[in-house]
C-alpha cells in the first residue's frame, strides 16, 4: 500500500468509468491531485447535480433534466417524422446527419432470452408517443443485429392497422471500406441493395 | 447539440481527466446515466472528500490525507535508507521492487528554463528532512533524463558534506527487452556498467 487510504479510494473509484483500468486510474487520480483540484471539484460538482437532475424527456425517452427535452420542444423540427434508435448515444450520432424529424428511444433491443420484452424497452410508451403524435413516417433506426432486426419487425408489425409509412436505415457497404474488408452479409446487402447510377 | 444541456456539461467536464476525448467523455457519461448513478454518485463523493482532504505528508512530501503519511508513521520500515523521486506515482513504483526504507518526494525536476529552481521542487524541505533523519544512504532516483540528472546531481553536491553514502538507480537494459529494439545511449550505459557473471 503506497498509497494513503483515501487516495487509493479515489484510484479505486475511477475505475467506476467504463475502460478505465486500474493504470488510468491512478494517472487520473494523481493528476487531478497534483494539477487540477480546480477540475476535479467540478467534475466533483457536476456529476452530483447529473446523477440527481437528469431523468427522461416525458416524449423521446431521451436523456433530460427538464420534462420535454430541447429537441422535443424544438418547433422546428418537423414532427411528422420519427426516428426510434436504440439509445440516447444514436441520438446524437443521427442528428449529426442533418435528419431534422423527431425521435423516440427505446431501451435497447427486445432479447426475450435476457428477459427485455416489450415492456422492458418502451414499446407501449413509444406507441402512446405515436398515437398522440402526427407522424407519416416512422423510421426504424435499431441497431443492424438480429436483436436490432427483430425489435425493428416487432415495431413494424405493430404499425402496420396505423397505415403510417414504416422504413429502415438502408444497409450496404459503409463510406470509404475497402470491399475485401467488409463482411459477406453486408456485401450481400449492397448487391441486393443495388441502384441505379444517376448520370 | 443533440444532448441536453446537463448531459453535454457532464461530457465536457469528464474531459477534466487525463486521455479522455470527447467520445470517451461520451461513453462514460452515458454509461453513468443509463446503467450506473450509484457508481457516479460515488465517484462524485469520493472526488470532493480527496480533493479538499488530501495534502501532503509532513514528512515525505507525497500525497496524504493525514499530517504524516502511513508509510513514514510505519515503524517496520528501514529509516536509515532514504529513496528520492519525483513524483507520488514513482513512490509507488519503487514499493513494488520491496524496497522498505523511507521516501521524499520532490516535485518533478529542476528545469531553470521553465522556472523550476531548488525551492520550487522542494530541495530545502529535503534538506530540513535529512538533517531531521539518521540516514546512511539516500537513494536518487529521479527520472533517468537530462533533468533528473541534473537533478541528482545537484542533491548529491549538495549532500558531499554530510558525508552520507549517495546512490543513483543503475541504468542498462530492461528485462526481457531485446538488444536491438534498445537506444543505444542505454546500450552504452549498460556495456560500461557491466558485472561478472557469478557462476
Amino acid at each position: 500500500m503506497s498509497f494513503s487510504p483515501l487516495v487509493n479510494e479515489l484510484i479505486e473509484t475511477l475505475r467506476v468509468l467504463p475502460g478505465v483500468g486500474r493504470k488510468s486510474a491512478q494517472r487520473m487520480a494523481l493528476y487531478l491531485l497534483e494539477r487540477n483540484r480546480v477540475g476535479g471539484n467540478r467534475l466533483s460538482d457536476v456529476l452530483a447535480r447529473a446523477m440527481s437532475g437528469i431523468g427522461y424527456c416525458r416524449d423521446c425517452r431521451s436523456l433530460s433534466e427538464t420534462e420535454v427535452c430541447p429537441l422535443c420542444r424544438d418547433l422546428r423540427r418537423d414532427d411528422t417524422m420519427l426516428c426510434v434508435v436504440g439509445s440516447p448515444a444514436d441520438v446524437h450520432a443521427v442528428e449529426q446527419t442533418g435528419f431534422k424529424g423527431l425521435y423516440f428511444v427505446l431501451k435497447g433491443n427486445l432479447s426475450p432470452l435476457d428477459g427485455l420484452g416489450p415492456e422492458a424497452i418502451g414499446i407501449p410508451d413509444l406507441w402512446a408517443r405515436i398515437l398522440r403524435g402526427s407522424f407519416t413516417e416512422i423510421i426504424i433506426a435499431t441497431s443492424p443485429t438480429v436483436e436490432g432486426d427483430a425489435t425493428a419487425h416487432y415495431i413494424a408489425q405493430m404499425l402496420v392497422p396505423k397505415g403510417i409509412t414504416i422504413t429502415r436505415l438502408a444497409n450496404g457497404v459503409p463510406l470509404g471500406g475497402e470491399l475485401d474488408a467488409i463482411d459477406g452479409g453486408t456485401l450481400a446487402h449492397a448487391l441486393n441493395g443495388r441502384k441505379p447510377m444517376s448520370l
